[in-house]
């Protein structure tokens, strides 16, 4: 069988590197090519050895015309503009497109859809985690069934973290006012404290931990008359959104033309 | 609003005075009859009585016929015949009829398959726990998601239960297999002690813990490289097979004659 | 061998109807008396039918002196003053007295010491359930050998709880700021909401959830570098309480006279 | 302050590397000396190098005795004799000496008892978690003060691992059976399928969990009348046992010489 050639797009940054390294792992994939910006300090440098791995051979390339030629697939975790340029790249070739940039307005995310409708295979999602991408449909479906149950949402995570709630558990509460037709801006509870009064019915609630270095733990636990039910996500580490991106990749070469989520790679939509 | 009139059968039984109590309960609905066979002690008892509760001016009886012209529902979980006969009478009716009778042969199903189908509204179901069903369900749908996963099933009860894994946990066990396409008895690990050997690709492991009164918990744990999706439920109580019964009765109320499954209650068929 | 003659006071009370149905169930132990304070609507009604259990023929009353002759042991979640006045008819008649009163000041506990020097075996606790005192045990030690792990405490309890965090969950901070030489009101972080910046080093953080019936679930988390524990508490029902009351009377009766607590009762003292 | 000065034995090996680079990334400590036994392949190489870090100018050596008089302490997970050894020269030179080899006689236990007599600082225990130690202290104290509730101890590990229960989940059983007065090997109970009859009390249950890549869960329930307590572990990865000896070594600076334990140094020993 032949193996999907795969190009790395924003090759020096964080998930680009993440995006290397479970290319260089996976069965059935090969790594043809990693693209940066012009002026990146990564343009030159081989991939592999950015990724923290053995030299691949690749080296980082501001070329995105020529490199496109060679593959069947580009993994793109990167900015709006450089994902809807590579987009329009993707269609013409009729490339499989796995984006991962967030951020995009109204506007960007047309273009990407008419990418999609031009050719392109694209798979775009918030989160490539196919667990949690699993988990927030779950959760939707759940909250649906057990209309009359109290929906509260729980994270934990690292202590160098400085916001609150995360935004997965804001995910999964708006995946959870989804399956009530309710706005979660307007029934979430995001702190108790003190004399709270009882719990309003319909609302979604919302608590946060914070300890050590955990990577990210999540919770949504749906409460009715003497029953739980807990739906949990547990991340070991951060390789999971590299790993289903190039899941997204491997599922996208045999689909037609279009835009796709991380719920369509998991069969997960109705 | 008029209260929906509900007979409960094998008001002697165990879960014959949970149903009873569990109508005394709620709203929307009103106990008119209490049924049992004709030679149980019950027979002339005060329902409410029966169930611990204060006097409902309900007395047991063995006339299925007279109870039923005054009833708009039966909640039955009995024993097969005896469902199957009132399965009848309900077709003949027009009435709702909650099963939750288990031992049924394949002829007794078609029995009360072929009352649904000749005007009793039917909802059978082998749990009547909604967070259950609901959890099944979403089992299911997790394990046809995430088809590399490695699925256990856990569940933990009180220390007079003579078996294991629990019936519930083999549900949750056939559940993912089903979401598998796979068979469940040919896949199934339920023991392992010494050398083991590594975890054999596409199986399903059980394991069971036993301590103190505790209710029933159940957890199905889907995990793939770095991280975990655990799909939990906590029994508080035994209340929940019995408000679900009556939950159960309300839907089936307002839909039309059939044979319906709580998941059909709860929205989660497709 | 001789059973253990119980008096219950406050006999009417939501407690008090528990401790009675507690001492009915256990062996080892009888119910001899029901006290209440004079007027109220329970004197005179039998304890049994009190508790919801069949009649014991034991009737509320007023007069302790009386009762107290023909007993080995009190148990009293009442009041403070009702409290202090029955220790110091329990020392001068050598009883075991079970306090789970709250509420008392100084003077009452220096009142109810003096009692325990002066012949009662005198156990007072802020809680009885076994499982929660000895979680506080090891959660003190748990964040004193731990000394740079992230303290955190979880709660979940059922939605018509008004206020947040819950009692218990301060208990379990004040334990492991004890364990920490700190103070928990200077170092507890209760609210974590929007731009919180990085968790400070040697707080102690609380989350709350809500829904449900929930009896009552705490967590204390500890976390360092890769690794966590977590020690939880999980309630079934508020039977525990009143069993930890009896347990304490039957272990008392074996002490010399004295004030002590439920880690004595559990030889988690030191 | 001056750095304490660490020669990591066995340098070659996996828990060496590990050793290493727990000891590069530690504040208050330096990598002075790597040792392996001769004739092994990491002789004269880099040990940062070995650990996949940068070079740190440490060369692997089989020559200990050199080693030794540069050093204040040795962490030394290797095999008795070699351990055995390396005591004998830390008593002369009065060095602390973390030691993590399994596997010693009797003999062995009092040759290195003999050693921390004559003047070495060492610590030895079977597992560096300082979460997982005080972990087990923990379950023994519980399990003694709750006398009467079930214990069950339950693990996940990943699907490679070829036994059950863990080597640490029968740790933790021997904990609770010391808390106990009994022996684990007599009470325990390792699995459970089809009919079980009720749970015999007094015993210790075990369960075992298998899927992706998870590195080590550890959950011990104690479970009575309407409560349970759960005392769990969660590891994130390997680097806590390599930290837990890091941390030894600077607690062992600071004692008398001796042999202590891993809860000695956390303070946990009554």
């Amino acid at each position: 069988m032949t193996r999907l050639r795969i190009i790395v797009a924003g090759a020096g940054g964080r998930m680009g590197v993440a995006n290397i390294a479970a290319v260089a792992a996976h069965d059935g994939v090969e790594l043809v090519g990693a693209l940066d910006r012009a002026g990146s300090a990564a343009i030159g440098k081989d991939a592999g050895t950015l990724a923290g791995l053995d030299a691949l051979g690749v080296p980082v390339s501001d070329d995105a015309a020529t490199l496109l030629d060679q593959a069947d697939a580009i993994i793109d975790f990167t900015a709006p503009a450089a994902s809807v340029a590579l987009a329009q790249q993707a269609a013409e070739k009729g490339l499989v497109h796995i984006i991962g940039t967030t951020g995009c307005t109204e506007a960007d995310e047309a273009a990407i859809a008419a990418a999609g409708a031009a050719g392109a295979r694209i798979v775009k999602s918030g989160n490539f985690s196919p667990g949690m991408v699993a988990l927030a449909v779950l959760v939707e479906k759940a909250a649906r069934a057990l209309a009359d149950y109290d929906v509260e949402v729980l994270e934990m995570h690292h202590n160098k973290k400085v916001d609150a709630p995360s935004g997965t558990a804001l995910m999964l509460g708006e995946a959870a006012a989804r399956g009530r037709n309710i706005s979660l801006k307007d029934n979430a509870v995001r702190v108790r404290d003190g004399h709270t009064g009882p719990r309003e019915a319909g609302t979604i609630g919302f608590a946060t931990l914070r300890g050590g270095n955990v990577i990210g733990d999540h919770m949504v636990i749906l409460a009715g008359q003497s029953e739980r039910i807990e739906l949990n996500h547990r991340a070991q580490d951060r390789t999971i959104y590299a790993n289903g991106a190039v899941k997204a990749a491997l599922w996208a070469a045999g689909q037609r033309p279009g835009l796709y989520s991380m719920a369509d790679v998991l069969g997960l939509t109705d």
